[in-house]
């Protein structure tokens, strides 16, 4: 279907939302008053510049108060109501969103409602332009879709119909049972159809709905089957995204519009619309690669964790380090070189690199070129929104290309056996693109979205969210730091499961590889807190381990130093817990505080 | 009374935290469970470190999910409780905060609750230690003051009392009338009183008190009417602040620490407790100081608004520009020729200079030198949090210091007549210190607080909020960008009052001044809206003047191009409008980034 975003969505002046929403790939916009009245541009340049930009405008909005008033404050409507269609015409809009009424002088009277939208749509069709008429959720009279449809019916005139907006109808439903009535509209009477997703939050609605709106599949509404009850009704419109959100307001316009966009792609995937590549979910972790301007400091790390060199890659300077399942790469390149140590690249280990490259792709995501240097293995990547360069692995395959032919062997033997894994690696992301990047992994990879979790830094609160395989064999922890923030400030980590995490940490430290110290009064308060076995608590305290423990298991935990912006941190997952130690987040971020600190870093 | 701040409310690590608490002058801290097991120092160290401070430690919390147990429940909870005593005894922290159950297992009991925290009242007293229960506003089963305060009745144990805390009980009250029984505690059965204020907002109670409180003053509840009632019962413990708030935690612990024992000082004058200096509420604005390291661009905007430089200073590099009743000095001084031209310093008209900068330090306002130089006046002058400099004024009072004796008249003669006055000042705030404004002006200078606007600039939505004198001789508008924002962005300006705004446009236009250009679409919706008398619209078309109307009255304004960092407006407000033009804020917002973008500026 046809795709179209309110330019109030957009941050910027209306030329710059324009032009993202053409980049993106939107054929459509709706035009935001505020945004036309405060651009230089007369309509008709608007107008010239929509259709330079092979964009059609579908809407111009919003016209409020119009309805259900006495006659002189109608008539007063009215006469705006001519000033704004003669507007429209210049502007080459042909559909007008007015909202229902909240004035305090409207008056409960379907009735009188009906007759002066059909009044309204009289002057309407001498303009050639229909009303598309919406309940807003805090509406004075009218409030509710299907109140807002019936006045339509009951006004019977062709220049006005209604229009559907998710945000709406969705903050004021109590279930399923209520849409079911929009399926029975006759679709050339909705004229328009608004989406927008938004957190399931306990507010006012009013400031819900300005606030906090978001894309669809970021919040908590199930718009694929609002969307399904619109098709019913043979509704051929655009779908088009209207999200009033305080960080899209300062967000750069291109990267939203793109996010924006994605969006729509995947919902109509659910909704039967669109025949996107299937998605390929990877199957696990083939490497983490990190970049830096100085070896040393790594290589130190991960000697001491028992990793080997085992290889060098045949054209750059990027050493493979293993033990066990767990593979990192460690890259030195002078491209790499500026921003200090950090996680740069994820390989995925997929089903179908190819597939899962092309549903990428169609997915609006950054496709990398296959191959870096004309000697190297064709590898499909993708860049993930914040930057990560994700590459669609398939390790050891017959048949396929695999990474690891580019990397000559060092001759020295990786420890095996029941040997680390990584557990998950955790991405800093900038503070404007936490909920694209959950949507991208989600829609992108197949991964879901675990709960979103607050975490208490001593500097302000963090908020983190996981993606991973139903299996947990893939997890991805996204994180955001507090704004205003320093985005680049919060570490990077990549966590490596073991089978004995106590073993582990007791031969990293005596390798010489410093844990992070955690603090007594801790280990006080999980005698406080839980029973252990005897001298169990002690080792925890003498290491530096963590625990946790939820329904289903135990989680123990301890942390290397930090590295540039990387950690380390081993994990033992025991009994099915699920988590990441959540609990024990803010002392790890205290103690981390305390260390830089101490090291002046 | 004393005074006490829970380390929750401060960013950083715990002895940041006291460090800051007790710089600002509390006398005591409430000690926040994860601020001690995220440091590293013993309870011992920190004991000792809040004596060197010369901070008790009136609190320890909190606890949780303690009573109204199944009996295997409740004595693992009597097993942590032991645990935390002992830990309070090592603190010296006789108090400890324990919150009504939200353990799913809690069962709805009074008389069970009443006897397992007499049993948990027992233990303390073993430990020399109190227990002081609080309803949470969510609690189970038990979530109000007086719901709790039965039960601890019932309980009958002297080491067992109640703690009230404003949010818990203004956040659920009905009214005034459910706070009546509170008087009816006997005092000494009010171990511990936390305050903390909150926006009304109309969200989930546990989101709006975990992200959203604020100091007292600075939301919306009357705390000074719960604390009289409270100090009807002949409570004599610490007050005690609790804030969780998402911007406190980022922001830095000192400024923080000085805000919340300023909302303290403010709320103990208002319940009638403490003796603060009267306020001297400034009954209008002497003058308005720009800093800039080059005169030329502001002298020429000045010049053309028709200002005279009527005066020099005797020993720095400021001239005095005049008109009517407007003055503004132009200061060239080295020291401030870093920042580019900014607002700097304002000057307000005071009945009572000393007793006013006596009443700012009172309440913790930094106190400038009474002279910058040994031949300057003496004058007072205090800082605001955003750094701008406040003189208190006594322009030709005499017996009094006026400031203009500093000054060497040039010669020239000021235009005078029904000339221009300062309007008002609008004085962009740092992200973090918003409500500290609000609350320094309120209780400093005895302005009144306005509501607090949302103003929608393309590139983020600004906060905008006037404090002003019951007459309007001086308003002061402090406005906030959107987060995470770089603060020094946004532009500040003067405004200033005219009789007649068309003739000074004009004028000013005449003499070479550009006005801020307005897009026509803006005066196309003018036209829409309003009706207006032959030729007035083409009028304010034509200068790029802004029109708005309230029920009082009308508010016609311009703007002169932006230097530095501050613009000025012509603004004229007839039949009483009481605003500040608004609703015409993003349409000047975006055509001044229009013009930035123009100049390259």
């Amino acid at each position: 279907m046809r795709t179209s975003i309110a330019t109030v969505s957009l941050s910027g002046s209306l030329t710059e939302k324009l032009t993202a929403a053409s980049r993106a790939g939107f054929d459509g916009v709706e035009i935001f008053e505020n945004d036309l009245l405060a651009s230089p541009l007369t309509p008709e340049e608007i107008r010239a510049r929509c259709a330079d930009l092979g964009l059609t405008v579908d809407l111009y909005q919003p016209m409020r108060d119009v309805e259900a008033l006495p006659e002189d404050a109608f008539a007063r409507a009215l006469r705006r109501a001519r000033h704004k269609f003669a507007l429209m015409r210049r502007l080459g809009a042909d559909t007008v969103l007015v909202c229902s009424s909240v004035s305090p002088h409207a008056v409960d009277d379907d009735a009188l409602a009906a007759e002066q939208l059909a009044r309204l749509a009289d002057l309407a069709r001498d303009h050639g332009v229909r009303v598309a008429y919406e309940a807003l959720a805090w509406g004075r009279h009218i409030s509710t879709w299907d109140h807002a449809w019936r006045v339509v019916e009951a006004a019977g005139h062709p220049a006005l119909g209604t229009c559907l907006d998710s945000f709406h109808i969705l903050s004021r439903s109590g279930g399923p049972k209520d849409l079911e009535g929009i399926a029975d509209i006759p679709g050339e009477k909705i004229f328009f159809l608004q989406l927008a997703d938004a957190p399931l939050l306990a507010m006012d609605v009013l400031q819900w709905s300005r606030h906090y709106r978001c894309f669809p599949g970021q919040g908590g509404f199930d718009l694929a089957g609002l969307l399904r009850h619109v098709l019913c009704t043979g509704y051929d419109g655009p779908l088009s995204l209207e999200v009033f959100n305080d960080v899209f307001r300062q967000s750069e316009a291109g990267p939203t519009a793109v996010d924006g966009l994605r969006s729509l792609l995947v919902l109509q995937e659910q909704a039967g619309l669109a025949a996107l590549p299937e998605p390929a979910v990877p199957t696990g972790m083939a490497f983490a690669e990190l970049v830096t301007p100085d070896a040393a400091p790594v290589s130190a790390v991960l000697g001491a964790l028992g990793f080997t060199r085992t290889g060098r890659h045949r054209g750059k300077p990027v050493d493979l380090w293993q033990r066990g399942d767990a593979r990192l790469l460690v890259n030195t390149g002078p491209a790499e070189r500026r921003d200090g140590t950090r996680l740069a690249a994820v390989g995925l280990e997929s089903p179908d690199p190819a597939g899962a490259a092309r549903r990428a792709e169609a997915l609006l995501a950054p496709v990398l070129p296959r191959r870096r240097a004309p000697g190297d293995t064709p590898l499909e990547a993708v860049a993930a929104p914040d930057g990560t360069e994700l590459f669609l692995c398939a390790t050891g395959r017959p048949g396929l290309p695999d990474w690891r032919d580019d990397f000559e062997d060092t001759g020295a033997v990786a420890e095996t056996g029941p040997g680390p894994r990584v557990d998950h690696v955790s991405l800093t992301q900038p503070w404007h693109q936490f909920d694209e990047a959950v949507l991208f992994h989600r829609g992108v990879l197949g991964l879901r979205p675990q709960e979103s979790v607050d975490v208490a830094d001593p500097y302000g609160l963090l908020r983190s969210r996981a993606v991973t395989t139903g299996d947990g064999a893939v997890r991805i922890v996204l994180t955001v730091g507090a704004a205003p923030a320093d985005d680049t400030a919060h570490a990077q980590h990549i966590a490596l499961a073991t089978d004995d995490v106590v073993a582990d940490a007791r031969r990293y430290r005596a390798a010489g590889g410093p844990l992070l110290p955690i603090p007594a009064n801790y280990y006080d308060d999980l005698a406080a807190r839980f029973e252990f076995a005897d001298g169990e608590l002690e080792t925890y305290r003498e290491l530096g381990i963590l625990y946790d423990r939820d329904a289903h298991g135990t989680f123990r935990h301890c942390y290397t130093h930090t590295v540039g912006r990387v950690f380390l941190e081993l994990v033992q997952r025991d009994g099915g817990y699920r988590g990441y130690g959540a609990a024990n987040a803010p002392v790890r971020l205290a103690a981390q505080h305390a260390a830089r600190a101490f090291t002046g870093g």
